[in-house]
């Protein structure tokens, strides 16, 4: 708030006009949760459990075998090779309103191993009032995710109220066709853009070409995105999100395979940059809390 | 205005909620001018008699000698090719921040050789009214043109009342880089992603991911975001402009090299799109108009 005071105080050194009030923010493990793997990784599980029937071969090819047989542990140990095998095999080959169809479909309906709640249901209810805080004092928010952006457009701006221009995510090719006289857009199982570590200052370039003077993260994946922001000339607020409620949420931190926060620790001690303790700052984490 | 007040007024059947009314603008020949060439290409040409004295090589190499020696048309004949080639000799190398300053300085003195104006003096003045009116309307305004990304965002906020971050283009590669400490995005010479023809729907997608409910355009490149568009639900307004006045602008159409307007008029008149024809539609084209 003593942040917010200084850049929106017309009489400040460090006033801010309003149109260069951006603030970004990761979502897995800012926004919303990330354990015990990225909700898009379940949602790339479900996806092969559906489309299973049209692919008899998956029955004898690991990791999607793995995945159908309900040993996620086992195909998880792929790694990230694995995982971008899996999510070739089930974001692309469609049209982009169909992909939005499929997603907007799993949201409303799959639910978290652990808590039995909708995904949607999973997001921090302080940051939810961090980011109506922010634009009420004239910030324009955006995500800048790891994640999909056509995964996370269908509900970003319902449950953050953030549009889908506002979301900056990796993203695969798409072609321009006429099917039947109508024009498409089809997914390409190839990689347009990777928006996670030193990506995230390109996406920001690319997307919004001026420097965010805000920006929020959890893990190392965010620290080039804190440099960035930080880098600019004025008053900055670069503020980490540390889970350290093993019983409320996770704890997790250094040694985290899901949202490691080992050098991004160290340098925001070394900066001085805000680090949020969940277990010790935040009363509500989820709304359904208690419930 | 009659498609304005059918999306806006909550009683009729094409009601657009705020957030859904995404209007794109082209910006050459659609906003501002774009003859004898591509304003860009006399950024190239002065860029590469700037970097000269650093590169006597190209005194001996086409096309830049052509260029150095003030023969247009000779450095035109090399086509697209010879154009990128330049573009990326002249463009790329330094930090976005140091192409932002140079780009800043050039379009605050450079001048067109016909009118001997700023290019930022030569914007279609009823278009910047129809920006404004859109935006009186709850629209927000998105320019996406084939022109260069990190060329136009530096002046489209001041002359267009257009953010950066609603400014989609094509784009060169970028890398984060730290230079003594300090994050620096470097521009490299490979391109990034052509922001024309198909792949405006595609940029369009990537960047908004919602789909516009009216486009304007001038030239056979802008026909796709025109299909795009119009095959959305609910009413569309796709518009043309029709380079007819050789007197007070540029007379040009199907055959002409720069802003080709050919197949994009054909469906024009078969789809019923608008099709502004300047020499009898606009009282005004430029502001300077008989000054």
């Amino acid at each position: 708030m003593a942040f917010v005071e200084k850049v929106t105080k017309e009489s400040s050194l460090d006033f801010v006009p309003v149109p260069e009030r951006i603030a970004t923010f990761d979502n897995d493990g800012t926004l919303w949760a990330e354990q015990p793997m990225y909700f898009q990784a379940f949602f790339v599980f479900d996806r092969i459990k559906s489309l299973a029937p049209e692919h008899p071969e998956w029955k004898e090819k690991e990791t999607f075998a793995s995945v159908l047989k309900g040993d996620v542990k086992a195909a998880l140990a792929g790694g990230e090779h694995a995982l971008l095998e899996m999510a070739m095999a089930t974001h692309t080959g469609m049209t982009t309103e169909e992909f939005y169809a499929i997603v907007t479909d799993w949201i409303a309906t799959a639910k978290h191993p652990k808590t039995k709640r909708l995904y949607t249901e999973m997001v921090y209810q302080p940051m939810i009032e961090l980011l109506a805080y922010l634009r009420a004092n004239g910030f324009k928010t955006f995500i800048v995710s790891g994640g999909g952006v056509e995964f996370m457009r269908p509900w970003t701006e319902k449950i953050y109220g953030i549009p889908p221009e506002q979301v900056i995510g990796s993203s695969i090719k798409t072609k321009f066709e006429m099917h039947d006289g109508k024009p498409v857009l089809v997914r390409l199982p190839e990689m347009n853009f990777v928006d996670d570590g030193a990506g995230k200052p390109v996406g920001i370039n690319t997307h919004i070409g001026r420097r965010p003077i805000a920006a929020f993260g959890n893990s190392d994946g965010d620290l080039q995105m804190m440099q960035w922001t930080a880098a600019g000339k004025g008053a900055r607020l670069c503020l980490y999100v540390h889970h350290t409620d093993a019983e409320r949420e996770w704890a997790y931190d250094r040694k985290s395979a899901v949202g490691r926060f080992d050098k991004g620790l160290d340098e925001a001690k070394s900066k001085g940059w805000t680090v949020v303790d969940i277990k010790n700052d935040w009363k509500v984490i989820f709304l359904f809390d208690g419930k």
